[in-house]
């Protein structure tokens, strides 16, 4: 007999699995990389409508709406809150097998309190009780936050921010922790449009000229001083492919000159810098006990007419296909040899590079940490039940997944924390197959152990919170 | 305890999926591509025996007894039919896993009758039955066609051809009709051998000179026309790899002249010529709502030997690993720019590009039609269990399965329709299996219209049939 | 309720399986290729412990501490061997769905007679019994082979090796035979620090000068004739990637003559070098009946530190990403025009290729023997339970699974041969699941034959044995 849908044992199809998610959804949630907002988290303002805390910035949906045929005007276009979510509410029995269907309903499950299956008919039923939901009050950030058991979260922050928000949160009694993450892309991009215009913010932050690679390199140390008073012990870095030149410091520093001087950078010039940067980043990392979090394969704003309408972050990216194995070896193997590896979080956008990423993990394990150089998540793309099965089982094949610092919420929305929970279902019931196979014995306090230290445990010592 | 043997609930295994299979069995099919010849449905003869039928184009079945070790004059050579049926038959044991074991199988129980394993041992007898069921009649190519339920099928034509069965046909009282499909891989081949061949025939049948690039844009222009006449919705085009290459007007004409004057035609050139040339003609497509298909990743004739004795499609053909994202973005993306991206379907043969195909298609989706850019159905080599559940895994995860135009055919052969069985019973057991484990609801309509819109409608709606 | 751990129907599934299973473990093993030492197996001497049969050599489980954050000392330095036996123990819990922890589980079972749980709670317990059954007897080379029921081994063997065990060997009179195969990686690598002392050794070896390419070949064909008086029948290539170039006989010499002086020789040169040599070698293992391997995607001491202080094979290899399609097509098809493609066993290192050379197959198959062309058993980073099972669907989507010549041990432990109980147990898994789900015809006869020929037949007939 079918299953009910996302009951009890929703995603748990084994007894060992039903007892291992006992475990592991008692505990909290670490969430050390997302895109929340703390301005909106210190601000902390009541939603309007379940169309805006939905469809006002989730390109996910915004994607999933424009694959069932939805004009724009109801996707980012200026139709009204309810018209936008009527149409989204249409498209959801076509999205079988998308992870949209199993947020959507958790979320209105664990939030909202409501079990009715969305479509069109069901459409102005769910905008009543959902809105009513959320005039009842518990909708803020802060609440949904704290609701969600989040203890720690880590947002997502430019060198040349202020910070102004975390040191504002940070004198406010709050249940959680907010820290910020340093996400140098900017500084690195010296070969996008938007360097120069960073470059200038970054002086005026800084209180000073940046008149060489040289000085970048002390500003960007003193910003990751200044972040990681406020709790930062994270940070992030995206990249399309793994760039990975030598260069000395006579380069750097025409590169550096170049690109002020607004000449076109070449691509193994930008490769130069960002290699040496990235380099120069990792080594201040290292003697922070900082986590250096690589972020590869995303191919952005790949539609020029929706980058020019609508900007970036509107659902135009997809997955690159370049190849990394050899970069990305020599790039570590370059920081090793100086002792300026640092904890590294390696994530793939390419599910297909989950064996050259897993593999590549084993190379530079040491005692610095149990699994120094960790396997990231399935992200993006790949955040759906396929994806995170597909990481774990590389990561079980080829490194210690006992090990593993676990789910990344990589979210703009405070409704996403049931994507934890989803996570914990999808990695109980792997593990628990394990058990159910005569692959793993069952072994309650190991098989709790698993489950606690995956969901929250592995993080917590990893990022060396306490 | 075993299922049976193919039985009732072959390849269906869960409740929900018996259920929506009885839906999609009853739907009729579009085929709305594949390799028939239009003189063979017009001229309808009878065929011989099961060898002929089998045997005598079908390079799947080549490639199988190849590998079972089967001389070339038993596959391809001069050995009377019932000897090379016999070695064929000999080889089924060793092809478990194989879906040739099951098209085979398929074929014999829905078109023969016979419910007989196939082997050494049973061959005798087979060949018998199926030829003594052969001459009793309804072997006929329109007889099975009709048969098989089908109400539409598209063939692949090159813009050179004459068209005349399809004219023929349209005369006839069928019960399904026979359209074009618009091939140009011969026109945009300017670096193939077979160019210049080709564009004397293209002079020929448009009766005029074809003296520039210009003019063949005209004359490919007219031969649409000429196409969608006969009721063409569809194109199909083949790449190894995406070329992706700007050329202005002048180069163009400069590269076709050095093609007709038998110059060498290098890569960079073929491609700017290939991009401008299949830019112009998407841009023809759009204007006529034609659908464009891209099959993307063969690499072919890779047997010197055999392509010298036996030709093209003898079964040397393999998968290419080219990266393909970064350029079919911008290909895609110069069509969308200028308003001339056509309804699409993205093909890949490597099935390890099955996210980032999957993940594409979104960057490009709009209102012009539900999932207008479309992921290809598992082809060729992946036209198996696991390559069909990955795809369309894939696409669950990544955009809108219930959108999805479903089964591409892609055959030479009469007897193949049973694919579509194949297809939907995969397509069913898969859909099934979220219901079955609680991840979509068991909501018998929105089951029954998943069901028959991916068999169907989808297909039927996107290609604008009325 | 959960299976019990690793018992009697450990990894079989499904009740045709078991039977399928049945007929399986009876076979005895033939070790196509492996790195045992024939200096070892003649020699014979007792281990003293545990640590040394598991800790000494093996860098799966030195990657495996690595990733559980162990000091290298207790890894590759100068620990007593009960303390790496112990750090190894207290890794054990978190390799769930990790090949090692089955691995080392059947080990304890099928050798020792030990059925405990190994972690840091038991690992005083099993040291001693592991020591008390090793000092008790039946541990030595000699007696685990045929404890194992081998038939056969082959050892890989630089073609400079004097291979005086192997001929030392071959007078004892024991229950298995000790073949040596030729590995000319050496030979082939005129662009790695080790030529030059190769080509010392070599001369040596050889008693003359070796002062051209041509001379060489020479040369190594000589020593191909001697490896086959020792009963060679097996060879094995290793590359991180398929070189193919096309060059002159007096390119050739120049390459040669650059490498002998001591030039730089760069990647083109060296791919000439390679391919012609490969070539001439093919057409050499043609002549005599013998396999060519080619093991490709390895890429190798990615941790500079590591090889400078431990060496090469001490679990820092990965996967590399490089493209292989296309030139691993040009050198096959450059070998078959000239008739002097051997059998040939294609094994890649990434999984992701599994289609690409799962297709590759099929171009050049032909009478010459069944399933000519070989894909290789999942191997090293694949060599676990998902890597076998996507290894063996390809293979049956792509070719004849029943042909197949099935597993590779690979190993340079004499405590590995239960990875052919663990190959045969996930085989017939899978061929069994085609069964229970009415893919394949329980026909009790083939099922049989398909185990037995996958788990022994298969390679004994493939490679010539009698």
């Amino acid at each position: 007999m079918a299953k009910e849908f996302m009951g009890r044992d929703f995603l748990l199809g084994n007894e060992p699995a039903v007892r291992m998610f006992e475990a592991a959804e008692k505990m909290p949630i670490f969430d050390w990389h997302c895109h929340l907002s703390p301005k909106e988290i210190y601000e902390n303002k009541e939603p309007s409508d379940i169309a805006e805390l939905w469809l006002a910035g989730d390109h996910y949906k915004w994607r999933a709406m424009r694959s069932c045929g939805v004009e724009e005007k109801y996707i980012t276009g200026d139709a009204p809150g309810y018209e936008k979510f009527k149409a989204f509410a249409a498209c959801m029995p076509s999205l079988i097998g998308n992870p949209m269907y199993h947020w959507c309903h958790l979320e209105l499950r664990r939030y909202f309190g409501i079990n009715d299956i969305l479509s069109a008919d069901t459409a102005d039923k769910i905008w009543n009780s959902a809105n009513a939901a959320i005039k009842a009050g518990g909708f803020t950030p802060r609440e949904l936050i704290a609701k969600s058991n989040v203890t720690h979260l880590c947002t997502t922050d430019d060198p040349a921010d202020s910070l102004e928000y975390h040191q504002l949160l940070a004198k406010e009694n709050l249940p959680f922790k907010v820290f910020p993450a340093f996400r140098p892309d900017k500084a690195l991009g010296i070969d996008a449009p938007a360097f120069l215009p960073w470059l200038s913010d970054m002086k005026k932050r800084a209180g000073t000229e940046i008149d060489s690679y040289k000085k970048l390199c002390e500003v960007l140390k003193s910003r990751i001083d200044f972040f990681v008073s406020l709790g930062c012990c994270a940070t992030d870095h995206a990249f399309s492919y793994v760039p990975y030149e030598e260069a000395t410091d006579e380069e750097l520093e025409r590169i550096f000159a170049d690109a002020v001087f607004g000449r076109e950078i070449c691509t193994e010039d930008a490769d130069k810098y960002k290699t040496a940067l990235l380099r120069f980043l990792a080594k201040e990392y290292v003697a922070r006990n900082m986590v250096m979090e690589l972020h590869i394969g995303p191919m952005r704003n790949n539609n020029t007419k929706i980058f020019s309408s609508v900007g970036p972050d509107a659902g135009c990216d997809s997955i690159d296909d370049r190849l990394i194995a050899g970069k990305l070896s020599r790039f570590l193997d370059s920081l090793d040899r100086e002792n300026s590896l640092p904890k590294t979080i390696l994530f793939t956008l390419n599910p297909r590079e989950n064996y050259v990423i897993g593999s590549m993990l084993g190379n530079f394990q040491n005692s610095d940490a149990e699994s120094k150089i960790q396997f990231g998540s399935a992200w993006w793309f790949n955040d759906n039940i396929d994806g995170m099965r597909e990481q774990m089982k590389a990561l079980g094949n080829l490194g210690a997944l006992g090990k593993f610092v676990g789910m990344v919420t990589d979210s703009r929305s405070f409704l996403s924390y049931p994507r934890h929970e989803y996570f914990r279902r999808i990695m109980c019931n792997l593990l628990g197959e394990f058990v159910e196979n005569g692959q793993y014995p069952d072994d309650e306090k190991a098989l709790r152990k698993l489950a606690e230290d995956i969901s929250y445990n592995n993080g917590f010592k990893y990022f060396g919170l306490k």
